[in-house]
């Protein structure tokens, strides 16, 4: 996601159009990016650490953006492989 | 996030420039769009099932995309104000 103090035109967009469809008592609506990686073998530490490092320099825009990496379980793959799951700058 | 039998051809760009850039094990990449909601009040079950309206008939396109509504908790904000994160289509 954008950082807090990126102005977020898309964001506010959805945010002003709300109420004119009916729905009332959204405060704000930033809108990001999210990846979703499904990794080859065990999502461990090491695993992990690469995709940061390949989330940081590759994926999000640090200069803009902040970013989270979860891992979450894939429910469609085979054997349930785990996924990692990077959202382009999750707010922190 | 896209369908999985929506075709990706931004994910799929992405996965096949992670070998040339030094990061190999990652068999697949998806990527979507997150929308982070900041709630006016308590984000109850009424709450969300505003919100999964909303994002349903607004945010996703339910065509091609599958949509997934969280809560989390918005650290940044005055009395750690809760906030409904929606993934405009995590997998499910």
């Amino acid at each position: 996601m954008l950082k807090p103090e990126i102005l977020d035109p898309q964001g506010q967009a959805v945010q002003r159009a709300l109420p004119r469809l009916g729905f009332e008592g959204i405060s704000d609506v930033r809108q990001g990016k999210r990846f979703e990686l499904e990794v080859d073998g065990p999502v461990d530490d090491a695993a992990l650490a690469r995709i940061r490092e390949l989330a940081e320099s590759f994926l999000a825009n640090t200069v803009i953006e902040n970013f989270d990496v979860k891992v979450e379980d894939l429910p469609g793959a085979p054997g349930d492989a785990p996924a990692a799951t990077v959202t382009a700058g999750e707010a922190k």
